[in-house]
């Protein structure tokens, strides 16, 4: 490779681009000429197609013309791994001969149109987005954006090398092993590869349909945050559409979360600097409040191999049946071989091994019991161009030893940068956890990406340090509801397990604004008293707010018996949140206990009587 | 057939039986005996093993030492299709050369067992389970319980009948296309087919192990709802088994409902007999109160057909995959032919029914938005023994017409007798309902059953009358919540929409116990009424009670605005339900406007003024 590759002389991050445009310091046209320029050559074999420049400047003069405050990703330009539609370019897949011409844009894609982001082109995938390794394709080995003799990892090759090249903001992959993930990690992006279902899989050629996902490449966990938000949607047309839930408790957030690693000795053999970069990622987990916890990852490992191994690649089969059966030397050798190995099994062998999924994803959810997130490492080494080609399935199977279990197991999961090797190539973990689980994963991605130091906090290949904070609305509502308590739902207290057995977290131990009385109410059952505003005479009283899923607070208010129930509880620092109320009539003849200063106090002192 | 079937000399139902027992009418042991008199010869080849009088009378004796009021199943009489385990009895699965004699009762068994039931033995189907007729048995071919001429239908063959004929209370069936139910209809039982997993699959020789369940012939709705109670339960052994879920709002039990049928002229050929007992079961399902909305059964018939035509036979295949291979001649003929036509479609195909299946999944569950349940014919025919003999897999899989998309869809289906034809034979209808609706299902099953009259309400076929009612608990409780509202969430007023959205379901217009004062609140946003409960000078207010799921109630309650607020609210008739409060501070300067008796009075009195 003798020309270097360009790149945008600005960054590209979604937050300062916004931030230019915002100013004024740029429009869409002078994003869209930078990307042009930076385009024009592809040493790095990373895309298929670019649209051509008068295209691309038709698209920011439309743009122009919109309120940028209406459009989420207004001007922000993006790259289409080849095997997802873009109206009236040709979809290829990176096989010339099953290339066809879209009507219409996938629904991600228009969706990401809509939202005011700009498209620039088609980028270069393992052939039919099987392969994690990135020299799968007619189109050229792809090369990594660090060191053009390394592979780029795939199928998403291209998506990731034009972004860490810093061609474009995001871009968009497929996943169905990894392939969102593991080019993620040789070019120092963050990957998503969020919960099956919720970006609809319309308008983008199957690799296996039952456990393929769109994904995200981005600079930022930030920037993913913000595609992700954009792209995500109920789509009838899809049957694997599914809608985001409330996620529940947010890990990301949290100050304190448990992440589940396994064992060094379990992870097998890891490159010896990958290594050395994986005992530091764990020291860095650890830094941003991590509990780290050791699971068994064997079930893990042996759900990965059940992809490859079993009869899943079938599903690549049937994806292409009736063309590669019509067609055989149209498909690249590699790929043919693998893709004909999946007109072998039986469907006996297909049930056989969804049995065996199952039984596997038993042990394999066992774990969320005990942890929030899981960390590994993204793949356990990074081979040459000339290594991945002499070895072509053996080493591409090494590479999604980590990955491949997610997308059987319904997981979701994000690679995220964690420094660089001895030799300057960049080294990623993922973050991991059950379906759903995107927005606090993105959270702790966040995190994880915000407190690396120095070259480590640099955005893919382009040098540019990590931009300064600013906030990301969460994509997906968390579903939780924080409620105050003053009494026997107290830490330790005879009631609190009606908190505890429903999924309560402790938020904070704190006071109410002095507005309150507070009273030791008579009747039946545990003692329990009464807390009362109001307008003059109050004091602040001891609460505790807990948070659990609403879903499972409305049992919780319907076993409050009478004088007591559940309003608005104002605290000292002014905030109002749920919490409980009294009835007016509860309280005559109950005993004044305001003095106490809160229900704890007033116990000591009942019993030390 | 030469010999008449004998029967127990008494009503084995569930509530009858323990009628007996409770009033020292009858022991363990009468019943016992009475049991191996009427099962001595076995005319129908309802039976392939029964246990031998000594060990039925060891285990009677041992229950008579125990205290029936801590057995909810003590004493009752059960046969076991010959595909589950019973400990120390052979598991034949009707094929002699496949026989074992297991160690371990099912998982189901033992909960019957621990629950004070007594297994009588073990009853003939279609080999393998394979089929809906009754025939494809080496221990003969299992006959009607009204006309041995007729088949008794299968593949729970044996087990229907040992019911219909009154040699036990209930039985275990499987059900993967129908087999819980057609023989049900067939022999004038309810038949419960319930939510896959429910019930554990552990020690069942499995059909299509990802669409089997076991299943419950019992001679009423109410004796399939006790043994449910007791049978199911979470195993942490069954990679299929999940845990029961609140149902949800109860139609089985509601006043008015809406029952989905289609159109005539969609269901296809009907036997004359049955589309005229069809016609009445609609008159039937109308006198209880059903609203019924046509709908378009075009998906589901479609998804019944993918069954035997697309791939799941693959699983029959390889559930005796290394036995049929090896032992190809053992296998009754025509179970041979079906059972090694599953071995030949790829796994490529099996993922292409998978798919087709999630796209009718999309389609036939939109049905759920307009209707609570759905009502069909169980099978379209009657045939003979002859004529099935005749035609032995074209008349099977008419027999499935209406059966064979409920386990594929994942939904509950019961099947409940529905009169006679002109020739004497049952005829039988189906409700069918989503996953987990197994309890509203059992109520309106109970409903339809209890609403038959003459000898249409008579047991099986033993000619004994329907018991008389008495409560069963519900086996799974409904995570309803009823809340009393008096204010702006009143039907029609402001916020009713945070009721409506919420899938909440008007229960009664009432009013408040005379113990209000009725207060017209300040403040932003829509008016709000404030009921506060006093110690005298109170009235009874107007307010109406809506039902709602638990799940949706956190987030109702977190949106109320103090002073406002969710306690308990006394009502006319003495009940406390959930409903609204306020806080004592909220009614300081407020309009009382207890003399007007309600919201609507007021706003009304405001508004002309």
């Amino acid at each position: 490779m003798n020309t270097p590759a360009r790149t945008v002389p600005f960054s590209l991050d979604i937050a300062s681009l916004q931030d230019d445009y915002r100013s004024g310091r740029r429009t869409p046209l002078d994003v869209v000429e930078a990307v042009i320029a930076a385009t024009g050559e592809d040493p790095h074999h990373a895309w298929i197609h670019r649209l051509d420049a008068g295209q691309l400047r038709e698209r920011a003069r439309a743009l122009m013309a919109r309120d940028p405050a209406t459009l989420p990703l207004y001007g922000i330009p993006f790259a289409i791994k080849d095997n997802i539609d873009l109206a009236g370019c040709p979809t290829t897949a990176a096989c010339p001969d099953y290339a066809y011409v879209p009507q219409q844009s996938a629904f991600v894609v228009q969706r990401l149109i809509d939202a005011g982001a700009i498209a620039v082109g088609k980028t270069n995938l393992d052939q039919f987005a099987t392969g994690l390794n990135g020299t799968r394709s007619p189109y050229g080995a792809c090369r990594n954006a660090f060191d053009p003799d390394y592979v780029s990892g795939g199928s998403s090759s291209g998506s990731a090398v034009a972004v860490a090249l810093g061609h474009v903001s995001f871009a968009l992959g497929t996943d169905t092993a990894g392939s969102g993930r593991v080019p993620a990690a040789f070019n120092n992006l963050v990957g998503l590869k969020p919960t099956c279902g919720l970006l609809s899989a319309s308008g983008i050629v199957p690799a296996c349909r039952s456990l393929d996902t769109a994904s995200i490449f981005a600079l930022t966990a930030d920037d993913a945050h913000r595609v992700f938000a954009a792209a995500h949607g109920f789509d009838e047309a899809d049957a694997f559409s599914c809608k985001a839930l409330p996620h529940g408790f947010d890990f990301g957030g949290a100050p304190s979360f448990r992440v589940g690693v396994p064992a060094l000795q379990a992870l097998g053999n890891l490159a010896p600097d990958y290594a050395e970069a994986w005992t530091q990622a764990l020291d860095h987990a650890r830094s941003l409040g991590a509990e780290l916890v050791e699971i068994d990852i064997a079930p893990f490992l042996e759900t990965a191999r059940l992809l490859y191994e079993g009869p899943w690649v079938a599903e690549r089969y049937q994806a292409i049946r009736a063309f590669i059966d019509a067609n055989p030397e149209a498909v690249f050798p590699v790929t043919r071989q693998i893709t004909l190995g999946g007109a072998a099994p039986l469907a006996a062998d297909a049930f056989a091994a969804a049995y065996r999924l199952r039984e596997l994803r038993r042990r394999c959810d066992a774990a969320w019991g005990q942890v929030d997130a899981m960390l590994l490492p993204t793949v356990p080494q990074h081979p040459t161009i000339a290594a991945m080609l002499a070895d072509p399935l053996g080493l591409n199977s090494e590479l999604g030893r980590f990955t491949n279990f997610m997308n059987l197991l319904d997981y979701t999961g994000i690679a995220v940068p964690a420094g660089f090797t001895a030799r300057g190539l960049p080294f990623g973990v993922t973050v991991v956890a059950p379906a759903q689980q995107d927005v606090p994963l993105l959270r702790l991605a966040r995190r994880w990406q915000q407190a690396l130091q120095g070259r480590e906090a640099t955005l893919g290949a382009t040098g540019r340090p990590m931009p300064q904070g600013c906030a990301v609305p969460a994509a997906v509502p968390s579903g939780q509801i924080r409620v105050a308590v003053c009494g026997a739902h107290l830490q330790g207290q005879p009631l609190h397990h009606q908190l505890a057995d429903r999924g309560a977290r402790l938020v904070a131990r704190t006071r109410t604004a002095p507005c309150y009385r507070f009273y030791a109410l008579g009747g039946e059952g545990p003692r329990r008293p009464g807390l009362v505003r109001v307008a003059e005479g109050g004091a602040a009283i001891e609460v505790e707010v807990w948070e659990l899923p609403q879903t499972q607070f409305g049992s919780f208010v319907a076993g409050i018996p009478a004088p007591l129930g559940i309003g608005r509880t104002l605290l000292a620092d002014g905030a109002e949140v749920t919490g409980f109320i009294c009835e007016p009539a509860g309280v005559s003849g109950a005993t004044d206990i305001t003095n106490w200063g809160g229900w704890r106090a007033w116990l000591a002192r009942a019993e030390a009587a």
